[in-house]
């Protein structure tokens, strides 16, 4: 963290005016750092499931009924205690644990007074003593337009109501096709009870996540074994952890499936995905596992939850992304507050056959009972369904039914058993989601990087195509004739990668410059460049090997290192490290 | 529009509710299209100016000091009337604009009351009377934490002030180098008063913008020269706005900063940018100019504004990007109200040579005088400078002065006149500041892209390089081989590009909807490609040529297109188009 501080990849945000805890600004090299992790996020997830995953972008801003649908106004809340002496807020059961070391996530407001009162907790600040917990809504307020009340609205807490208004639109647009995964990314904001975790609890951050949207009964979920049957991924189930046991199982995604461990195909096949990619930020498979929630744990809106832990020095384990079965529940809630139709549509392939008792009417004998009026009367009946006239025919014990003012003879109707064949039937579909958050991938992608050698030197290894700045350009001394052609190539490279003039006293504290920062290739002038003014070398931050190459090779030796291939096997003359 | 919406570029907000104005969601051609404008803007502003602009990311919600500081929490700030019959609420400018035909931005409350006034303006809607007019906070307002004064929070109008409050950071981390950009991207929000007109005038959009911090005194600003000596950009002044001219001047960005038309040559430079950048989004050069805010129409922290318009069909104009010379005045601001410095050191070439009279004493003096209690003396002198110590002895008659309750006579000291040499200065850098708006950018591409020809067809002529779909396979009949050969091109071009298999009752009808949406390339899977197995055709959108070209070289071909190549050059068999 500190080297991460000091060579500007994040820090505190507002520091000119004195800090403000659960924010984090992103530096120079944050910013690239960042972006590469969310590019590769997005090939991974969405290029490359193009078929049927698509990005949308809606707003941070939303009106207040949005969140009231989606039972956050209601549900997304923590318990809050204040010192009644400093007035410091504290989240309940973060200071229970804090103080007395037993987990209380999930406890009721009585449950959290209970303890609080029995073990005398007092304000870890300043000794006072704690008011009883509040319920305290995590959506952070503002208002569109003028302060009143029809004008509240919520900055979101996650992307995904977004795609759950819009999934009809999007559905339509794909042709009514499923599965449907809707992705987003984007930033969030959650109003956290004084966070203190530096840049992992933070109140502003970037998520990416799938609404991943299926016929239950018709998963279409193939890929589940053609593309997950390479690796086991590691689950603590919350059977294990309410039997206290802490080593996760080993298992294929779709044995967990078919074994009922993993409730949701889609959820599975995800969750490989999400394995596969972790991986690819560096973090070995062994050092993530994927934690069941407790039903006590869980958000309102999910039947299972997985959190995908990464093993970290500080926190022991840190949650990056979260994996959650919301089944049917949020386009349910949304077709009630909304009454829009929000139903995905069913073709079946044996027809349904549906009975019902309708109404009929005899229209002779309603001309014969009306004469000129039975065209009134008719156009009356017809606005009724058979099943509505039956409704209102077993409504009444009367001889004659009245329709819209109008008397007519119970005996012109006639109640019939009918059959129906149904061939589509509306349904709601479930969703799997699963959700990243950006910054905490930043931050292991930076620990599991972060490598201290013999000798206290400093190397970053971060996966080549993360890299936030690609090539670093050294000079063996600092001479014009030498400058100049590191100019040359610098002008010559920057269109196409981050690049950066290293500057130093010394060849040796260049590279230690490049290797803190995670530069993946020195390029570097020496006599030779000079002399012939044709040939450069190139270092390997990992294997400090260099070659030697033509100018005009770079960009070729270059693009091919950074998509992981050994420099040295490309046929130029090899170099071995001195120290 | 229509087509945009239509095809899935992009909607109104949360239909299924009703709709909320001032709000757009980005469908998946719309994320796409504007991933590539945002990426476009990024290689261009930032990538392409490595070594002096480096991109950070800060948070949306600021505390309010912030903006207290910014000056934004006094002036950002329109006039809004309410009817008091039926309650809505509207810009009084753009109502007077609206229903009176004059422009009536930036007049004052008494000027706009009195217009509503004389000329009886009421209610758009229900004809009802107008309230007087009263002052309405454009940002969105919320706090950080539980209610209360002290956590009153703003959600960021522009990305700006992240980059001031921390340059001094930055600053350092470039090793304390002028000139110095520093760029950010990422959502804004405004809370503008009854926005009407749909994807324009956004409450939440994305920015993009640079703060670019120079020394007014050695401005190093040779690009201007070197880069942009070769296109001249067209500026309507504020002059020629004040005696009615609309017709924009045509002249070198660089002569325009000679002449003083724009008073920061950082403003030219980046002007000069700008317009090569719209350009770069199929723009034609003579559609789009630069013009000048009059001082009433400027923003509370600027010295001169250019709005860079383009012409458009339904707006006549639409400012895409502003252009603010912000000389020191957000520095200045943030070093009042956080008292850190934010100042950046200048070295001097010549050493500033300071005059001053100061105050020295006499220590044998008082070492005579006090005798052992001299070491006292001594040390609670050595707390004061010489310009302190002769403060002190000016601000008594008395002939002992009294220093931290100890009496020391005046003679022991002596007032002396002192030259000193300053190498370095402190100063406030001056800053030119572009700024971006990301659907307005995708908006005018959008337009410009579209055309009509003959017989209604419309072709999306989007630049190459910004096409959301790169690549369209569409087999010339709908039979097994040739979907399993469509399958497994797509296959092996979906890692590169977003690509889609077409669907429709004809070849025409495919093509007819690749070029609705902008795809440049359509691939075509024929009779030959199905008995020889190895070749297709390739379609250009724009010239509707094909060629015949084996399935191994499809990647190559597709990448120099995009590029902006020719493909019908390659040497491949070229086929004309038949209609």
């Amino acid at each position: 963290m500190n080297l991460a501080i000091r060579r500007g990849f994040l820090w505190p945000s507002f520091e000119i005016y004195g800090g403000q805890s659960g924010f984090y600004d992103l530096g120079p090299l944050g910013v690239l750092l960042k972006n590469n992790i969310v590019e590769l996020w997005r090939e991974v997830f969405v290029k490359q499931h193009q078929e049927f995953v698509v990005e949308i972008e809606t707003p941070i801003i939303n009106p207040a009924i949005v969140f009231k649908a989606s039972g956050h106004e209601e549900h997304f809340t923590d318990y809050a205690v204040e010192c009644t002496s400093c007035h410091r807020i504290f989240r309940a059961d973060h200071l229970i644990e804090e103080v007395l070391g037993t987990n209380a996530e999930g406890l009721s407001e009585e449950e959290l007074n209970k303890i609080i009162k029995e073990h005398n907790v007092r304000c870890p600040v300043c000794g006072g003593e704690l008011s009883t917990v509040k319920k305290f809504l995590l959506l952070f307020q503002t208002y569109i337009g003028p302060y009143s009340l029809e004008n509240l609205a919520y900055l979101r807490p996650e992307t995904a109501q977004g795609m759950f208004i819009n999934f009809k639109r999007v559905y339509e647009l794909m042709k009514r096709r499923l599965p449907l995964g809707i992705a987003q990314i984007g930033k969030v904001v959650r109003n956290e009870i004084s966070p203190r975790q530096g840049p992992i609890r933070l109140r502003e951050f970037t998520i990416m996540e799938i609404e991943f949207f299926y016929d239950e009964k018709n998963p279409q979920c193939e890929l589940l074994d053609e593309r997950c049957s390479d690796n086991k991924i590691y689950i603590l189930t919350a059977e294990q952890r309410i039997q206290g046991e802490t080593k996760p199982i080993s298992i294929l995604p779709s044995e967990a499936y078919k074994e009922k461990i993993i409730l949701s195909p889609w959820l599975a096949y995800w969750m490989c995905i999400a394995g596969k990619f972790v991986n690819m930020l560096g973090i070995p498979l062994e050092k993530t596992y994927f934690e069941e929630k407790l039903p006590t744990e869980r958000a309102h809106y999910s039947k299972q939850t997985f959190d995908q832990m990464v093993l970290v020095d500080k926190w022991g384990k840190l949650e990056v992304s979260g994996h959650a079965y919301r089944y049917s529940y949020d386009l349910e809630r949304h077709i009630v507050f909304s009454k829009s139709d929000l139903y995905a549509v069913r073709q079946l392939k044996e027809p349904l056959i549906v009975r019902k008792r309708v109404a009929k009417y005899d229209k002779v004998a309603i001309l014969k009972l009306f004469g000129k009026q039975a065209g009134d009367v008719f156009k009356k009946l017809a606005k009724y369904s058979p099943e509505e006239l039956l409704k209102i025919l077993e409504s009444s014990q009367r001889d004659e039914i009245e329709i819209e003012g109008m008397k007519i003879p119970r005996t012109v109707f006639t109640v019939e058993d009918v059959e129906e064949k149904i061939w589509v039937e509306k349904f709601i579909p479930h969703v799997a989601e699963p959700s990243f958050g950006a910054e905490r991938l930043m931050y292991i992608t930076l620990e599991y990087a972060y490598r201290e050698l013999e000798g206290g030197r400093v190397v970053l290894s971060l996966p080549k195509k993360l890299a936030p700045i690609k090539v670093g350009i050294a000079t063996l001394i600092d001479k014009p004739q030498f400058e100049a052609l590191a100019s040359r190539i610098y002008n010559m490279l920057k269109m196409k990668y981050y690049v950066v003039i290293l500057e130093g006293d010394s060849i040796g504290k260049k590279y230690a410059y490049a290797d803190e920062v995670g530069i993946p290739f020195v390029i570097t002038i020496d006599y030779d460049s000079v002399v012939e003014g044709s040939t450069v070398t190139v270092r390997d931050r990992d294997t400090r090997k260099q070659i030697r190459v033509p100018i005009a090779d770079l960009a070729k030796v270059i693009d091919l290192g950074l998509e992981g291939k050994d420099i040295t096997e490309f046929g130029y003359p090899v170099i071995e490290p001195k120290d």
